[in-house]
């Protein structure tokens, strides 16, 4: 079994607006440091198969068909197998 | 300067419906490995200090006070000293 996280981040040249908004609290709160906030998804799940490369093959599907909007996010993960 | 990531995950005790949701499509698609979908999220910013002390409290108190829900979140975070 292989435990995957993925990141998926806006590309750099697509705005984020939530991420401006919960600046925009940080700075009220007084935090007037923090800049360029980019929210974007941290997913973790298992791939139970003892195959690395069709785990990676199903990992990368996953992605692009379901976790990841390809028109505005890249994504990258890891793979860790346990046992 | 520091580049700080952060990552937010639900606690295990907190069921994860998006989870199951995205789950239940992969195995629509055929994807049937994979397992226990967790979706939490992945924030990148920048520290415009050049103490890291300062720049490790105001993360925290970024965290704590607006990015992570401290009733069913866990987060953890890394910053990295750019110049």
């Amino acid at each position: 079994m292989f435990k995957v996280k993925v990141f998926i981040k806006r590309r750099p040249s697509i705005l984020d607006p939530q991420g401006k908004a919960v600046e925009k609290g940080a700075e009220l709160l007084g935090l007037t440091n923090i800049k360029n906030t980019r929210i974007g998804k941290f997913i973790e799940f298992n791939v139970d198969t003892n195959n690395r490369i069709d785990a990676e093959k199903e990992v990368n599907d996953y992605c692009k068909k379901l976790l990841a909007n390809p028109i505005m996010e890249d994504f990258e993960f890891s793979l860790e197998e346990v046992k």
